[in-house]
């Protein structure tokens, strides 16, 4: 088995076309009114890659969702292309948005040599709006030729929609059996125009393995990156994180291997979860919320969510309040069995309630932690329990109304 | 048995003190800095009346609810009276706080002369500060030779936090075995200052009705008003409902008028938590969510809530933009199983989305509703299932941002 200590993860400049055996394009097809902006990808494997997805558990699934996890069943997991656009979700469209997913998977499969099945559709955008087909065939007919190693940046560009900026970072992994590297890209919450905080996350790695493998491996490391990570406690239709494996690297992920693979996969998605809520809608504050002492992961996790969606939790984080009250009610009303005569409450390392006591001399320290731009909330359950989780999520501001709140038009 | 059709509910204008058998006493005790602000109420029965209450489910009670839960119980649901400050919530406030909400039920005790377990207790205002007891023991001894029944709009003033107006109103039920009058006051959701929105209610009755069947009906009447409000999600560490009936209107409540009793305790709390939401804080629109063929009542209410929480639907609703596919995406995170393609949503009777189809042909006339101040949702789930249910909210506007954010000096 190999040991942690024989294990690096190095921050390399790069993204999803970074590990070898991937190619990607970007264009402007014509889905977002703007001309400038790239809203159309075409992510390659040159030979099948193992393939391994988690899609949005909304029962309001879109079509590109549904028609991703059949083609990643009948191909059994090994897959030649991601085809995704931004600008339209293709959500909420009915038995015709189910034929333009199943066109733009077909039609990519064409272009690029191989089968219906082995192609995985993504949208992002505006839900209720038919997507404009005919342009986005054109569109996948002029990437196709275009599949470059180089074009990782634009393919980040594209996959935005009111993201502030583009989200992508990669990673050499070096085990005792050779190194190999992971990529990724991702977009987040943020549309002004009109509608829906779509997370869609790619993830790309040389590594050889098998789809089965890198499905355990995806759902270890998103338990706590992309799956712990919180803008308005809104999971959308469209929701969806891929792993792409070629095995280019001629590393093979065994169960000695295993832990690396995970280590490297959870530091690629642990930077595009945190850009993610860091560019969230109205967001200035990136916030950690550590829930420690609870009897299960389980438990401590939704603490902690239930921190993390509080309005008034966020808006108080927003003002730099140090309304540890507010904590203590949210914690109160998580679900979770606790003894109100044993929990603490630190802000920025400061604690401000234990054992029923308010420290609130301290508020002034916690005031000033509050006005940097990444906090940290530790609640202790006092429980004994051997369990702690944590949720990142941003505060609460009114730009996020005034973005969320203007009329469409 | 009465006939539905023997009973009516007439509005009246009145509150707490209008039903025969109660009288209050409101005063500055020095809770509140202003020294103009009404911050101690008494309500007292003239004779020992029969009680009950619903008190928050979170588990970070306050002292008050746990001296009260202890006294309806050690009293056998006969009561006295009810002591209630604002300013100060004695949440959080270790085995001090609850020595203080002992005090202060024997002190009224004393004052009015019963036991201390036949007075209840009520505190909203800031979490985590201890009450200025002194203050407070002198305030009830004033009170109490001031009792009235002249003073119930003075005690709907003196509950208020940072409540836009007071809360109060009152009803006669009519029924043929003669009419009995109930009265209600209720605080709700704003408090600029610090801290938490603690919802508090009081209903009285001159109706004659055991402790038992006056707690059936209370929650009975709770679960469709009260308990079917949100303004940000946030249940608090105080919120409590009280109930108290006299008897003296001589109206016995049994089998034939307890839906009388019901019909008209429904009409008081629907008034006063309608109240509420419109009161919320930064609300400028109340909205009624309805979920309608669910295959029962609380997964019809579980959609609702799930739908009058969602910040994406609550700003659309501020921003009056007729955005259902927000609304689709929240009931696709209830967790009540549903087809996409048969649900369909209205907003203000404009249908906008069924079988999979878009009508945004008709978005203009929805934006018109949402341009009004009273806004009405409407989801079918088309389950074919029985049940319906309505959860009323309001908007989330940046002045809830606002006031939240306010850093506490």
């Amino acid at each position: 088995m190999a040991d942690r200590r024989d294990v690096t993860v190095t921050p390399i400049r790069g993204g999803v076309a970074t590990p070898e055996g991937f190619r990607t394009s970007a264009l402007h097809c014509g889905v977002k009114a703007n001309a400038t902006a790239l809203d159309l990808v075409v992510l390659a494997a040159d030979v099948p890659a193992s393939a391994a997805a988690i899609f949005t558990t909304n029962l309001a699934q879109a079509a590109p969702v549904i028609v991703s996890r059949e083609h990643l069943e009948s191909s059994r997991g090994v897959i030649s292309a991601i085809i995704v656009n931004s600008g339209c979700a293709n959500a909420c469209t009915g038995p015709e948005g189910h034929a333009h997913a199943r066109t733009m998977a077909s039609e990519t499969a064409q272009a690029i040599g191989c089968a219906s099945r082995d192609v995985l559709v993504a949208s992002t955008g505006v839900i209720g709006v038919a997507l404009p087909i005919d342009r986005i065939v054109a569109g996948i007919r002029a990437a196709v030729p275009g599949l470059a190693r180089s074009h990782g940046g634009d393919a980040a560009r594209a996959i935005m929609t009111t993201d502030i900026s583009p989200k992508e970072c990669a990673v050499t992994v070096t085990t005792p059996r050779g190194a190999f590297t992971i990529g990724g890209m991702a977009k987040g919450a943020g549309m002004i125009e009109p509608n829906m905080a779509t997370m869609l996350g790619f993830l790309t790695t040389d590594a050889a393995v098998s789809p089965a493998l890198l499905q355990k491996a995806l759902d270890a490391s998103a338990r706590d990156t992309f799956n712990a990570i919180t803008v308005d406690g809104e999971c959308s239709t469209n929701d969806s994180l891929f792993a792409l494996a070629s095995g280019a690297s001629g590393v093979s992920i065994d169960e000695a291997t295993y832990p690396a693979l995970v280590e490297g996969l959870l530091a690629v998605s642990r930077e595009l979860a945190l850009a993610i809520v860091r560019g969230g809608e109205g967001a200035t504050k990136l916030v950690a919320v550590t829930v420690s002492d609870a009897q299960t992961v389980d438990a401590a996790r939704q603490v902690a969510r239930t921190i993390a969606n509080s309005p008034l939790v966020k808006t108080a984080v927003h003002g730099a309040d140090p309304n540890w009250g507010r904590i203590v009610s949210a914690t109160g009303r998580s679900g979770v069995t606790f003894d109100l005569a044993n929990i603490s409450v630190r802000i920025g390392g400061v604690l401000l309630f234990d054992h029923g006591t308010a420290h609130d001399e301290r508020a002034p320290q916690a005031a000033e932690h509050l006005r940097s731009d990444t906090i940290q909330i530790d609640v202790s359950l006092g429980s004994g329990g051997p369990a702690t989780a944590t949720i990142w999520t941003c505060d609460l501001s009114a730009e996020y109304v005034r973005i969320n709140g203007e009329y469409r038009t």
